[in-house]
C-alpha cells in the first residue's frame, strides 16, 4: 500500500472545522469522500491537526493509504476536478510508510489577519477579524517579543484542551502591517487549544491600550487565562504551514 | 426632502445582482429594507446601474429621498450596523435635489480579475475567473490598444440590451499583472450589456493564442458578436467607480 501525502489549501468559512463530526460538513469528510471516489476504495485520511469552524488553511498536510495505482503526479488534478471550489490540492507526493502528518510535526506556523479600518470591507469579512479602533502596532511588536521563547503558555489556552504539558516553544512571533491589515505570524513546535487566537486577542488588548506590553510577563507568570485578552474570532486565522 | 447619496461596496457572490427581482435576494432590496429601517419610512433607492448576479462593486453609488433627520455623518455608521457583512456603506453625502445616480453618469470604470495559476486558489473562486492555461499578457495589451476609442461596440454586446446607440467611448483599457492575477481595468462613458465580460473573454482568446491582437480590428468592424470571444464569468468583475 502506498502512503500518499497531500498539501491542501482551504477556505474554512463554511466548514465546521477540519475533523469529522456527525451531521456537520467538515474538511476531513469532504476529503475522504473525494479521495474514496478517485481511488474507488474506502479511504481514511490522517490530518496534521484540527482546525476550528471558520479557520482557514494555506498548506494543510494530510495522508492516506491506498492500493490505487493513480500516478502521484495525476492525483492533484484528479482530486481538484472532484473537490468544491473552496478546497484545493496544491501538491501530492509519496511518503514513507510510517509517516503520519500529525505525530511527526516538528513546527507549525499560523497567520492571523486583522483588518483595521474605519469601515469594514465586504470582501474580507470571512477572511479577517475586523477591528475598527486604532491599534498601536509598535506596542504590539513590543508585547510580542515577551511571548517568544520556550514557556508555559497555559494562560493562552482555552479550556477543553487535553495535553500532557502546556510548555511550548514559540520561536517566531511577528507583527506586521500589510496595507490596511495587521498580520501576526507565529511559529512554534506546538500550539495549545485556541493559543493563536488568545495571543492575538491579547496583542489587540495591548494595541488598543487596555494592556501595556510588559503586562505580558505578568500574564504568562500568572498561568491564568483570565489575565490574558479575548479569544480572537476564527475567521482571521490561517494554518500557514507544517514542518517535519 | 433631502436627497442622500451613498457610496457602497459589496461582495456580490450570493446576490442575484443589484436590481430588485421578485423572489431573489438583490442588493437593491437589502439596501431599501435597511434604509427604511433606519429612516422609519418606506424608501426607494436609485442606483447607478445594474450589476449581474455574482458581480461585485467597490464603489457603487445610489441615492434616496428622505424626510429623516439622521445627520449625514451618522448615516454610514447607522446603516453599517444594520447591513450584512457583505455590503458596506463607505460614504454618505447630501446631493442636489435633481441628482440621479444613473442618469447623471459621465464615466464608469470596471475591473476584471483573472487568476492565472496551475492550481485554483480556494480563497479566490468567487472573486476571480480562474484560467489555468498560460496567457501572453503582452499580446493582450496589444489587443487592448485596438479597443480604446469611440467606436460602435455592438460586437461586444450580449443580446438583451436595449439601447439607442451601441457607440461608446472606451477611454482607458489597461491589462496588468498583479501577482498571480491579470487585472483588466476599463473606463468608458457607458457600457453595453455584458460588454466588459465579452471584452475580457476576447482578450483571453488573444492571450491564449486563439486570436491575434490585430483580429480585434476585424471583430469590431464585423459588428458581429459571434466573432468575439466568450463572455467571461461574472465572479471576476467589479464596478470600480462611477464619475459624474
Amino acid at each position: 500500500m502506498r502512503n500518499i501525502a497531500l498539501i491542501i489549501s482551504y477556505d474554512g468559512a463554511k466548514y465546521f472545522g477540519y475533523q469529522t463530526q456527525d451531521g456537520f460538513i467538515t474538511i476531513q469528510q469532504v476529503m475522504e469522500e473525494k479521495i474514496s471516489k478517485m481511488t474507488k476504495e474506502k479511504v481514511t485520511v490522517y490530518g496534521c491537526g484540527r482546525t476550528d469552524t471558520g479557520v482557514h488553511a494555506l498548506n494543510y498536510l494530510l495522508t492516506f493509504k491506498t492500493n490505487s495505482t493513480v500516478p502521484v503526479d495525476r492525483i492533484s488534478y484528479a482530486l481538484n476536478a472532484l473537490l468544491p471550489d473552496d478546497i484545493t490540492v496544491k501538491k501530492a507526493f509519496e511518503a514513507e510508510d510510517d509517516f503520519h502528518g500529525r505525530f511527526s510535526v516538528r513546527r507549525k506556523t499560523y497567520v492571523y489577519r486583522i483588518l483595521n479600518t474605519e469601515f469594514p470591507d465586504p470582501f474580507k469579512s470571512k477572511y479577517t477579524w475586523y477591528y475598527k479602533y486604532p491599534l498601536d502596532i509598535e506596542k504590539m511588536k513590543e508585547a510580542a517579543a515577551y511571548i517568544v521563547g520556550e514557556k508555559d503558555f497555559i494562560c493562552f489556552m482555552a479550556s477543553g484542551g487535553q495535553v500532557k504539558t502546556t510548555v511550548r516553544n514559540v520561536d517566531e512571533l511577528k507583527v506586521e502591517k500589510d496595507g490596511d491589515e495587521i498580520v501576526i505570524t507565529i511559529s512554534s513546535n506546538g500550539f495549545l487549544y485556541n493559543m493563536v487566537r488568545i495571543i492575538t486577542g491579547t496583542l489587540v488588548y495591548v494595541g488598543c491600550g487596555k494592556l501595556k506590553p510588559a503586562d505580558i510577563i505578568e500574564i504568562i507568570n500568572s498561568k491564568d487565562r483570565r489575565k490574558a485578552g479575548i479569544t480572537a474570532p476564527p475567521n482571521g486565522l490561517y494554518l500557514k504551514n507544517v514542518e517535519y
